[in-house]
Formats: C-alpha cells, sequence, structure tokens
C-alpha cells in the first residue's frame, strides 16, 4: 500500500514554481501577485486563507489579503471585485467561501473576471474545464488529477466511483476522471444522496473519490481490495482533549481502509495541501497569461 | 413497452410555443428570430438547417438563414458572427456544423455571444449548465430531458448509463441526468472507448442513453429487462433500394431490443425531433431575454 503523500508532492510543486519566480526575478519580470478577499472571522476560513498568504510568500509571489468585516454589504464587496478585475498588479485572486448569509454568493462569484478567476469557479472557466479547454481548473479537482499524475496511478479504463456532486468537487472530478489524457479515460459514475446503493458500487470501484464530508462514511467493507481510495472529506471534530479543541478527519476510515487499498490519501496531509499548490500554479498560470497579452 | 413518440412531444411542444407566439403578436410584440448559419453544401446539414427554417414558419418565429460558399474564409465568418452578435434583430442563432476543415470550429463557436448561443455550445452556457444555473441547455440533451420529463420516466436513483462522452450529448446529458430535479438525480457513469466492460455496466442500467453513432451497437443482450432505452445515434446507411440512396438508423438494435425495454425511442422520430423543438424553445427564451433587458 502507498500513501499518496499531498504534503511531499505539494512541497514538490511549491518548489518547482518557487524555481520559476526565481528565474522571472532575474529576468527583471513582475513575480505572481495573489490576491484573497476574506469577509468575516470563519475560523477554518482564517486558517485556509493564512496557509494561502503564507504559500506565497515562500514561493516568492506577491500577496495581498483583503480582510473585510463580516457584516460588509454585498455592494462593497462587488465594488471590490470590480476594482480587482480592472488592477493590472493584481493577477488573480480568490473570494475565500463560505460568504456571510446576507450575500448572494454566486453573484459575487459571476463578478470575478474569468482571466483572473485562479479558483476556476466562474461559468465560463467551468465550462471549458468540461469543454477540455485550457482553462484555471479548480485547485480540489485539479489537485487530486495531479497527485494521481505524479504518482503514476493506471486509471484507463478504470472504474472510478465519485461520492458527491458539489461544484467545487464531486462534479468537477467526474469529468476530469472521464476526459482523455493522463490520469484520466476512466468510466465514471457519479453517486450522490440519492444514489440507492452506493456500497455495491464502491465494491466494483478500481478508484473511489469521497467528497462527502461525511467523517469515516468509507468503510473497508465498501472497499474492493486493491482500490486506489482518493479521500476528499475535511471535517472539524470537536474534541476537548486536543490543544485547539478540535480534530481533523476525512470521509474514509483511513486505519481499516488502509489495509485493503493500493494507494490512499491521508487526512490532513493528502489533498488538502495539494489544493494550495493547485492555486498557486493557477496563479503562475494567470501571470504568463498576463504578460503574454501585455 | 412504451414508445417515447419524440415526433409526438416535439409538436406538442412547437404547438405550445406557436401559442406564445400568437400571444406576442396579438400584445404587439416582436416574435423571435433565429438565424441560421450554413457553410458549404453537406447534405445532412442542407437537411438539418431546411427543417429548423421550416419549423420556424410553422410557428410562427421569423427565420434567416445565411448560407455561405464551401471556400468562405474563417476571417469572412467571424465577420458575420460578429455582426449576428450586434444585430438587435436576431434573438439566437446557431452555426450548422460541421465546418468546412479550413475553418478553427472551436474559434468561431466562442465568437458567439453567449446571449445569442441558443445551440448551448459557448463555455459559459455550458458551465452554467454544469452549475445547474439557468442557460441555453444544448438542444439533443435538452430534448432527452424535456421527452423523459413528458412521459414521467422515473429517474430518481436509478442507474443511468451514458454510452460516448461527446461534448454535445454524452457529456452533458450525463451531467443533466445526475444533477438534482425531474427527470434525473440517476447515478450516472459515463462510459466512453477506453471502457472495458460495457456490456457488463449496460446490463446493470436501468436506463441506457447511447449516443456512439454507431449502428446497431446495443444488442438485446446488453440491456436488462424492463430498461429505459434512448437512442441518441443517427446515422446515415448507404442502401440503394432506398429512393434517397439512404437509410437512417440508431445504436440500438430496435426490433429485438424493443421487446426488453420499458421504454423506447425509435430513430427516427426519438430524440431527433426533440433537438428541434427545444431550439426553439432556447429561441423563444432568449427572446423573452432580451424584453427583460429592453
Amino acid at each position: 500500500m502507498v500513501i499518496l503523500d499531498g504534503k511531499k508532492i505539494s512541497n514538490q510543486i511549491k518548489d518547482e514554481i518557487a524555481t520559476e519566480v526565481t528565474q522571472m526575478k532575474e529576468r527583471g519580470e513582475k513575480v505572481p501577485h495573489l490576491a484573497a478577499v476574506l469577509v468575516g472571522n470563519d475560523g477554518a476560513s482564517l486558517t485556509y486563507v493564512g496557509s494561502k498568504v503564507r504559500s506565497c510568500k515562500r514561493i516568492g509571489f506577491e500577496s495581498t489579503l483583503k480582510h473585510l468585516p463580516e457584516d460588509t454589504t454585498e455592494e462593497d464587496l462587488l465594488s471590490l471585485v470590480n476594482d480587482l478585475n480592472k488592477d493590472p498588479e493584481i493577477d488573480g485572486y480568490i473570494v475565500q467561501l463560505p460568504l456571510p448569509k446576507h450575500i448572494d454568493e454566486q453573484k459575487v462569484l459571476m463578478a470575478v473576471h474569468p482571466d483572473k478567476d485562479v479558483d476556476g469557479f466562474h461559468p465560463t472557466n467551468f465550462g471549458k474545464m468540461a469543454l477540455d479547454m485550457e482553462t484555471f481548473i479548480s485547485a480540489t479537482p485539479y489537485g487530486i488529477m495531479e497527485l494521481l499524475r505524479r504518482y503514476e496511478v493506471d486509471t484507463e479504463g478504470k472504474h472510478a466511483v465519485i461520492i458527491g456532486r458539489s461544484h467545487i468537487v464531486g462534479r468537477p472530478i467526474s469529468i476530469l476522471m472521464s476526459q482523455k489524457g493522463k490520469a484520466a479515460n476512466a468510466t465514471v459514475p457519479l453517486c450522490h444522496s440519492r444514489t440507492k446503493n452506493i456500497k455495491e458500487l464502491t465494491l466494483q470501484a478500481d478508484i473511489v473519490v469521497s467528497a462527502l464530508g461525511v467523517p469515516h462514511f468509507l468503510k473497508a467493507d465498501m472497499v474492493k481490495p486493491g482500490a486506489v481510495v482518493i479521500d476528499v472529506g475535511i471535517t472539524r471534530v470537536e474534541d476537548k482533549s486536543k490543544e485547539k479543541g478540535y480534530y481533523i478527519t476525512g470521509d474514509v476510515d483511513f486505519e481499516k481502509v488502509k489495509e485493503k487499498a493500493s494507494y490512499i490519501t491521508p487526512v490532513p496531509g493528502g489533498v488538502g495541501p495539494m489544493t494550495i499548490a493547485m492555486l498557486l500554479k493557477n496563479t503562475l498560470l494567470a501571470r504568463e497569461r498576463h504578460r503574454g497579452n501585455a
């Protein structure tokens, strides 16, 4: 059994990007600049955004954090988005989700210019991804694909069952894995809350991608021996014995499933770190595109 | 066994649209106007475009056919597309595919303004469809969904196997059928040329959608008793005994498969006529949106 070490691969990718940034600097070029917009003080969001900003520093990107108060109006947020769209210094930016309830999330994501949408959430970028055109692929599915590619996991003609139809993970990964190309060409059933026989399906699967957010949902008796298991769930479980008051767990009953799997991602340290690496890769792409257009 | 009569349902939909057009006229409003761009003289394309124009006439739409010679340059075609984008008289238009080989199809489709793209081929519209937002859904998958809805075929929690991953049928129908909503909520494996065990998969399927374009690909021994069978294949087979020199056939071995199926679409007269009806429905939507914005 091989652990798909997202932390290690993520660091490799960051090192590769850092090398490119060094070369950019040597050539006297502008380095990539990522901005992050955070509204309010959600604990997990603060952690994620902090981690993104630190990663930028580490690899030599410029970064800007726009931290707005919880009671920011939709109008003010849209006005900031509009400013970021026009700002030639910013190559790409993200609006950290979830947004406070009084703000229409879809409206905000639609306002992000597709050329700066390094999260790949805008319909134009999502559509290009689905139609196999060059675009910003959203970071989590992109990270899963890259992890499979770097470990040279054979997916061609395999049965890859995806659990969960979210717009940010389940849906895009189901599309990417069934396209032509490396780490793809799989036969992909997408399962969800209305699927009646999930266990029957996962037992047939050569590859299982679980993106439900239900701790320990995928048990050892649901997995075929030798399967590749990708765990995209990240749930905080309250635990007063821990310093932070919680621990992080995935969708997979890791200790037992790893005895049956051929490859498996841990949580934390699997798909999570890959997500940040691919966001940085998208930002590098945005910079290269802007340079190309300039 | 029930024949899913696309011709009948298509006529119903056209009648419904015609009623709306009559009301528009009575209110003194502009009626929907569809334009079709045809380059060259491909036989099937001439038939399709002719049929679209006749359907417009029948239901009271205005229509314009822009028929360009085979040797039209890409530049000239893009310039026409640009004119159509700007023409306030045209609510929506299609560029009939395939285009001659010297023209970059993707470049042309990208140039069609998403608000007039009643074929739903532009990435922005495709992305909205995939993200479950209101948009122009491309006519063939939209027609399949509408046919299933009008016959009240139960798809919730069912296993719906899609054969073929084309951008205009297989991919979008796999997305639509696995979304929430009516005629959806199915568990959907998308199969393609690299899938190893298609027969094993189709034998598990409650619903099979075949969009391969291979005559008689789906045989009776590949179908579970009681399955719903949707045939999207339309192939012209040469036959000198026929007046036209060919006959039209689908992917499904209809005569034998119909003995096992609960519902089945014939070819011709199944999905084909639905495609035109949904194109008209998209054009009506385009008109309503333009009126809303005016």
